[in-house]
């Protein structure tokens, strides 16, 4: 397999303020035509480094992809560095230059003569053109080696990447072709995930199967390599059939979609509307399934009813019921989905109440505690919840079991 | 200045799907014990590779941290290979497989025998404890360096660092103490906030300056070195006055905190309560405010008001007043905020009502268009503005808007 190293050069990335977001997008499509990424280093502005990092690559890798550091500054050190580890030159390219020149004319403005260091050429390497701003990338091909000179603003790097330097890369990786699947699953933990489907995905090389938690969803992502794409993705039918068959409803997409989306498309199928009452979640339930686009023609409205009286006033539940039970309980999470389906006119109607914390626990009501309720015109129903992690993770896994409530009803 | 390198070993982080965080938190440690990271590097379960990286990082860096690999599997090759490419044996310690033995009977289960591994030690190398897992860390000096063994998961490298290897690296990079803060701007561009402040801030090399903009709100970062921390403090106070001086109430927040917290803290002191009418943000104001502990002090309810009914019967916005104006609207969004402060008798209520696309703009109402509303016992006031972005940043733009609207009538 031809494996590929990637190397983000910028001394804001060594701050603790900026990641190198470039290389996990170079990964998805390097690794989709069959490019192994085997190691990544992020290197300074600094020119001994950089070029020691860039020579210790060319031993190593078949691909060497750079990214950052073709500005027009004195700091922009890329161009002039990878030109000396690959012991070429570097000239002034008249073509590319002017082609520059245009574009500022373009907008109305003279060219910095600062600009004209971005129309330094490493000798024998291909002009990558740039359509988003004035940096040129480059493509040289180096004895066994290709070393790619990439521009580090995502809006530049990936459009580039794309049309001129993908097709190439696939070329010179032959008939290797990557297909991948994210399955997503809700109400499970990851150990009982991996129970289930460990006697499954433990059988087979290809796929390779990976278990993901992200402290508030389990995924499990397939990678399949085949001669072609149809036999990769076929591959990947086979094992995704047979973890459907162990995990069933747990698996709530297919295809790497986010819960309020599944349940977006299911209402709007349907014909569905929604309305939602929420304590502990303030808000976030609302906010996630107003994420979607359209999501104006099924969820009709929300409400935040985070004080007592608001529960009342706002969606009907009786002072008493919150007096006798607690707002955090069965009985309360029941009326408030009754009532806020009943005030909107919905067809569905989904509450949340609980405790967040990090105050306001008690040995009877603890921190996590956390109660949903659906109704429709048939029924109500609720789950008692007790929620692991911080105020934040709390609100996030209640809001997500309230819209998984909802899913399961809608299948 | 001592300078460090960062290797992050795992194949998993070599993954589309996973990046190395634990280097932006361990630069931020190191830094502020003055000692400044120079690369970082990415490296799988690759013995040949491994040792290469650990090689030659030991030729540039004063101080070399490795992070994962250290778990009980033959995938984790970081305690051997560190070995080898310091030219030390790795033995067997009875101490640390006594410790391991004893926290998996602490467990209640005995220890398998795989576990055995995470006692081997390197020569000469200080035992780190881990009472958060298996695998202890290792602190070794080797010539003039120091290479740090540390485990992956965040929760038991940190407190590992902290506890034991941040004051002995602090020794050794002897007098200089870093001091750092964040200043938070609110309403202004990124071009406008440097023209007001680059001629202060171009002044000094000590603080350093650096404006973020994370594509939803600009973060000026301000570095100090001094000789003590109150030293480097004393020049953060000295920058961020003259800073302050230029931008005004523009700032936000001066520690870095969330434009949510300000305005909770602020509404907790003034013992002020709110309630939040939103449209198109769809919960967003309202979970971000609730997001604070101790929120449900102030924060009384909250109501999504999709439809046009729902603003009616919800907030008693008149319906022939969104039939003249249009839901998106000034006379609309200041009904919004005066009716949900009317309901929930509250100090303030703050509405939102725009268009945040991808579809339902028109040439008169498109999409970005926003009007945002407070109102208070004395006066209604609002806020036309066009924002730029995907659906997503729009209704961030917009909370964030509607929030800096509250918090200036709240200085």
């Amino acid at each position: 397999m031809l494996t590929a190293e990637i190397i983000a050069v910028g001394s804001e990335l060594l701050t603790p303020f900026r990641t190198d977001t470039n290389s996990l997008w170079l990964t998805d499509k390097l690794n989709g035509v069959g490019i192994e990424v085997k190691l990544k280093t992020i290197v300074g502005d600094d020119d001994a480094r950089l070029e020691e990092t860039i020579r210790d690559a060319l031993k190593r890798s078949g691909v060497v992809v750079l990214t950052g550091g073709l500005g027009p500054t004195e700091d922009d050190i890329t161009r002039k560095i990878a030109a000396r580890a690959l012991g070429r030159r570097l000239s002034l390219d008249e073509k590319v230059l002017e082609e520059i020149r245009a574009k500022f004319l373009h907008w109305g403005r003279k060219m910095p003569e600062i600009n004209a260091r971005q129309a330094m050429v490493v000798e024998g390497a291909e002009v990558l053109p740039n359509p988003n701003g004035t940096a040129p990338g480059m493509y040289v091909e180096h004895d066994s080696r290709v070393v790619v000179l990439l521009p580090g603003p995502p809006r530049e790097m990936k459009p580039m990447f794309e049309s001129h330097v993908l097709a190439k890369l696939s070329e010179r990786a032959g008939q290797v072709r990557v297909a991948r699947r994210v399955l997503r699953v809700a109400g499970m933990g990851e150990s009982a995930v991996d129970e289930r489907i460990a006697p499954v995905y433990t059988q087979y090389k290809n796929p390779q199967t990976t278990i993901l938690f992200n402290n508030t969803e389990i995924e499990i992502h397939l990678t399949a390599q085949g001669k072609t794409e149809q036999e990769a993705e076929l591959l990947l039918d086979g094992l995704a059939g047979q973890i459907e068959e162990r995990l069933g409803d747990a698996i709530f997409a297919f295809r790497g979609e986010t819960m309020e989306e599944v349940v977006g498309l299911r209402l709007a199928v349907g014909g569905f509307t929604l309305a939602v009452a929420e304590s502990c979640t303030g808000g976030l339930v609302a906010h996630r399934l107003t994420e979607i686009p359209g999501s104006s023609n099924y969820f009709m409205e929300g409400v935040v009813t985070y004080s007592n009286e608001a529960k009342t006033r706002l969606v009907g539940v009786p002072a008493e019921l919150i007096e006798r039970h607690g707002a955090v309980s069965a009985e309360v999470a029941e009326a408030m989905a009754e009532g806020v389906k009943r005030r909107a006119a919905t067809d569905f109607g989904l509450s949340v109440t609980g405790v967040a914390g990090p105050g306001g626990g008690t040995i009877e009501k603890p921190v996590g505690l956390v109660y949903i309720s659906l109704a429709d015109d048939a029924h109500t129903e609720h789950r008692r919840l007790m929620l692991p992690g911080d105020r934040h993770l709390i609100r996030w896994r209640a809001s997500q079991a309230a819209l998984d409530l909802l899913r399961r009803r809608l299948i």
